[in-house]
C-alpha cells in the first residue's frame, strides 16, 4: 500500500484545515471574542502536524481505488478530530464526543447538532460550525485535487471516493479542471444566496452562517428558533437554494457550456424536481387546516419537504407535530435524497431510478426470458458493473441501517426514535423524529450511540465503502506491512 | 403463454380445496353445528369450478417460469377467495374484506387477525382457520405435485414459484419424490406435536390447531388469551416445535437417509440456532427483573422469540411491553426468519449469509482487486446468478415495504403501528407492535390498508415475484392474447 501517499495528502488536508482556520480568527477579531485564540492555536498544530506529514515525499504516486478511500476516510476522521478542537478546549461544547459529534455532524453536512442552547456559542465558533458545512458540501479532497498539481490519472480514485452519487462523471477530460469548475459553481451560487438574502435584510453575521448551512445541505443555524423567525421572503429564499444545491451540478455545468436543453433534459434531474412537487403538494394537503391562509402553510410545506429531500434539515415549524401520512412523505424524500453530483445527501435520486429500472428488468426477464434487456438513462445504457454497483450499495445500506439501529436501540427510546436518528444521520439530514426531532438535539443520547451515529454520518457522507474499509482488519495489517517496508 | 395449463392446474386445485374442505364438515358433524353446511355449498361449487376449468385439456405441458409463477399466485388468489367463502356467508366474519384478509392470513401461515374475540367462532370455522396454516405451511401445489404424475421437467417450475428460500434443491432426481419426501416428513413432526400436546393434556381440540398453526408457522389460536393460559409443559412443547418447523427440511431429509453428520454440519441451520441462542439470551436478559423466578421469564423469552423468528406469531405476553432492547431485538429476528426450505417466512438465513457473505467480497474486492473470490456456503461455491438473485430480492423487498408503509401510513397510526404492520404480513409473522401488537387486531385499519397488507402477505409467502408479475398489465396482455388463439 502506498501509505507515504496516504500520509502526503493528509498532510495537505490539515494545512487546508489550518489556511481554513483564519475566518473564524477573523470573525473574532471583529467581535473582539477571546476565544478565538484556540483557532491560532490549533491552526499552528494543524501546520505543525501538516509539515511533519508531508516531510517523506511520495516515491511513487500510483494510487489504487483502496488507498483513495482510505486518504478519504482518514482525511475526515482528521479533519473532524482537529477541527471540533477549538470547541472542546475553549470549553464551549464541554464534552469531546458531543464536540466530536457537532463537528463530525458539520463537515458531513449532516446538522443534527447536541447544542440545546446555540445562541450562547460565541460568534466565531458558530461561523466555524457553519463553515464546515460549506467546505464538506463539496468535498475537502476535491478542493485539494482543483488546487495541487498531481500527476497520474490516480488522483480520479480520490474524488471518486469523496463525491457522492453513483457515477463520478468527468466534466472535462482532466480531473483537475473538474474539480475547479465544481467549486466555481458551488462559489458563484453560495454567493448569489448571500446577496439574495441581504436584499431581504437579514443581519449579515445570520445570512453568511445560513448560506454556508444552505451550500453544504447542512443545516446548522445561529438561533435556537431554527429558521422560524426569518421572514417569508427570506424563508423563500432559503427554500429555493436549498432545491438548488440538492441538483446534479453537471446541470449547472452544461447550462454554463451553453447546453440548456441537455441540463433541462437529464432523467435525474427532472425525475427530482416531479418529487420535489408532488411530495410538496401532498404535504400541503395533509397539513392545511380549511380557514388557514394559504401562503404560510404552503412555505411550510415547501420549506420543509426541501429541506429533507436536499438534506439540509433546517426547519421553520415542529414538523414532528404534523399528521402521519406528511411524516411518512417526509421520511420517503429523507430515504431518497437529493441527486447524485449534487452536495446533498441520501440514497439519491439516480439511484432510485437505477434501482426501479433494473427491478423492471428482472420481472421482464420472467416474461421474455430470451430477450436482451439493457437499462437506460439519458439515453445512455447503464453499464452491469453500475447496476452491480447499486444492488450492492442498497445491501449494504440496509445492513448498516439495521446495525446502527439495533445499538441505538439500547439507548431505550421509543422505535420512531431511534428509527429517524439512524435515518437522519446515515443521509446526512440532520432532525428526525420526536426525541430527535427538529425543537430537540441529540445531546442526551449515551457515548456509545454518539459514536455509532457519528459512523454513520461519515459512512453516509463518503458513499459507506471508505469507512467500512476503516474498519478491515485486513487494511490494518497491509497497511502496518508497507509501514515496516 | 400456456393458459390451459394454468386453467388445469387451478381446476386441480380447487378440487382439493373441496376435499380438504371434508375435514371442517367432518368437525361441524362432531360439535352439531349448522354452519358446518356452509362448507358444503362452498365444497359443491369448488367442485364446479375445478370441473369446468379441468373441461379443457392442456394440448401441451410446457412450462416456464413465467407460467409457473402466475399459476401459483392465481391459485393462491382463488384458495383464498374460495377459502373465506364459509366465514363471509355464514355471518361468522359479516364483512367480505375481514374474511379474506383472515383466510389468506391463513393460507400464507402469516397469522394476523382481524378478530376481537376468536372464541365467538364456531368449532368447525375455527378449524378451517387453523387448518389453512397447514394447507398454506407446505403448500399446496407441492402437494399437487406429490399426487399428480405431470411429466417433463417444467413442474419444478410450479415448485421453485411456491416453495420458501432461495434455492429449491431437488432432493431426489424426481420432483414428484421430492414433493412426496417433503410432505411425509411434515406429516409426521405434526403427528408427533400433536401426540406431545395430547401427553401434556391439552383439550383434543386445542391440540389440533395449535399443532396447525405451529406447523405452518402460522399463528392462529383458538383463545382470546392466545397461548398464556396454556401449561408451562405445553408452552416448551409449542416452542421447540416452532423451532424444529423453520429449520430446513433438507436437514430432516439428510437424518432420514442416515446421514446425520451433514445434517448437523449444513451452514444455514448451525447459523440458524446460533441466532437462536443469542436472541433468547438478550431478551432475557433485558426482560428478565432480579427477584423474578427464572424458569417463567427464561419461558417467556424463548417463546417469544422462537414464535418470531420462525414467523409463527404465538405470544404468551404482550411483548408490546417489553423494554425497547428486547422490541427490537424481535424486530430483527422478524427480518431474518427461518431457514428457506422450511414453513417459515422472513428474509430467510440463508439470504441473510449470502448477503453477508457478498458484501464482505466486495469489500474484498476494493483490496485485492485482482484476486478471484468465490462465496461459498457448505463448502460449495455459490452461483453468481444466486448471489445476483439474493440482491434483487433485498432490493424488490426494500422498495415493496418502502411503498406498503407509505400507503399504510395514510391510516394515520403511529410509525412503529405502521412499520411493524407491514413487517409482520410481508414476513407472514402475525402480530406487530402498538395498535397491531399481540393483545390487539388489523380489524380497525382500513380497507385499503387491509388489501395493501393482503398483497405484502401473498408475496411474503411467494418470495415476491409470482404476486409482482400479477400486477403487470404486459403479463395480462400477453394472456388474453394466447386465451382468443
Amino acid at each position: 500500500m502506498n501509505t507515504k501517499m496516504i500520509s502526503f495528502i493528509l498532510g495537505h488536508v490539515l494545512r487546508i484545515e489550518a489556511a481554513l482556520m483564519c475566518f473564524p480568527i477573523l470573525v473574532a477579531l471583529v467581535y473582539q471574542e477571546q476565544c478565538g485564540l484556540w483557532f491560532v492555536a490549533v491552526a499552528a498544530v494543524c501546520l505543525i502536524t501538516g509539515y511533519l506529514l508531508l516531510r517523506c515525499k511520495p516515491e511513487s504516486n500510483v494510487f489504487y481505488l483502496k488507498e483513495g478511500c482510505i486518504a478519504t476516510a482518514l482525511s475526515w476522521v482528521f479533519m473532524s478530530f482537529f477541527g471540533c478542537m477549538p470547541f472542546y478546549l475553549s470549553g464551549q461544547i464541554p464534552k469531546f464526543t458531543d464536540a466530536f459529534f457537532e463537528t463530525v455532524s458539520g463537515f458531513t453536512t449532516t446538522g443534527s447538532s447536541i447544542l440545546p442552547n446555540v445562541e450562547a456559542l460565541a460568534r466565531c465558533m458558530l461561523f466555524w460550525r457553519s463553515f464546515t458545512h460549506w467546505i464538506g458540501g463539496m468535498g475537502v479532497l476535491v478542493f485539494l485535487l482543483a488546487i495541487l498539481p498531481m500527476t497520474g490519472g490516480s488522483n480520479m480514485n480520490l474524488m471518486r471516493a469523496e463525491s457522492p452519487g453513483m457515477v463520478v462523471g468527468k466534466l472535462v477530460p482532466r480531473v483537475r479542471y473538474t474539480a475547479r469548475i465544481l467549486y466555481y459553481i458551488y462559489m458563484v451560487l453560495t454567493v448569489i444566496e448571500f446577496i439574495f438574502l441581504l436584499a431581504g435584510r437579514m443581519p449579515m453575521f445570520d445570512a453568511i452562517c445560513i448560506t454556508f448551512g444552505t451550500a453544504g445541505t447542512g443545516g446548522f443555524g445561529v438561533l435556537n428558533s431554527g429558521c422560524a423567525d426569518y421572514t417569508a421572503y427570506q424563508q423563500w429564499v432559503i427554500t429555493i437554494f436549498m432545491l438548488i444545491f440538492a441538483v446534479n451540478f453537471n446541470a449547472y455545468f452544461l447550462i454554463i457550456f451553453g447546453k440548456a436543453k441537455k441540463a433541462f433534459s437529464m432523467e435525474e434531474v427532472r425525475v427530482y424536481w416531479g418529487i420535489v412537487v408532488v411530495a410538496i403538494v401532498f404535504v400541503f394537503a395533509y397539513t392545511y387546516i380549511p380557514g388557514m391562509k394559504m401562503e404560510p402553510a404552503l412555505r411550510a410545506a415547501s420549506f420543509q419537504v426541501a429541506s429533507l429531500i436536499s438534506s439540509t434539515g433546517y426547519a421553520t415549524v415542529d414538523f414532528n407535530l404534523w399528521t402521519a401520512p406528511a411524516k411518512m412523505m417526509l421520511i420517503l424524500v429523507m430515504f431518497i435524497g437529493a441527486c447524485g453530483g449534487s452536495t446533498g445527501g441520501g440514497l439519491k435520486v439516480s439511484r432510485i431510478i437505477t434501482a426501479l429500472k433494473a427491478i423492471k428488468k428482472e420481472l421482464g426477464l420472467y416474461i421474455y426470458p430470451k430477450r436482451v434487456q439493457n437499462i437506460k438513462m439519458d439515453d445512455k445504457s447503464v453499464g452491469s458493473e453500475t447496476v452491480h454497483a447499486t444492488y450492492v450499495y442498497f445491501l449494504t445500506f440496509t445492513l448498516i441501517f439495521g446495525c446502527s439501529l439495533f445499538v441505538v436501540s439500547l439507548n431505550g427510546y421509543d422505535f420512531e426514535t431511534n428509527f429517524s436518528a439512524v435515518l437522519t444521520t446515515l443521509n446526512n439530514m440532520g432532525p428526525g423524529f420526536n426525541a430527535v426531532g427538529p425543537t430537540m438535539n441529540f445531546s442526551h443520547m449515551s457515548v456509545l450511540t454518539k459514536y455509532v451515529l457519528i459512523f454513520d454520518m461519515l459512512a453516509g457522507r463518503l458513499e459507506l465503502y471508505p469507512m467500512l474499509l476503516l474498519c478491515m482488519p485486513s487494511i490494518w495489517k497491509e497497511y502496518l506491512k508497507s509501514v515496516k517496508q
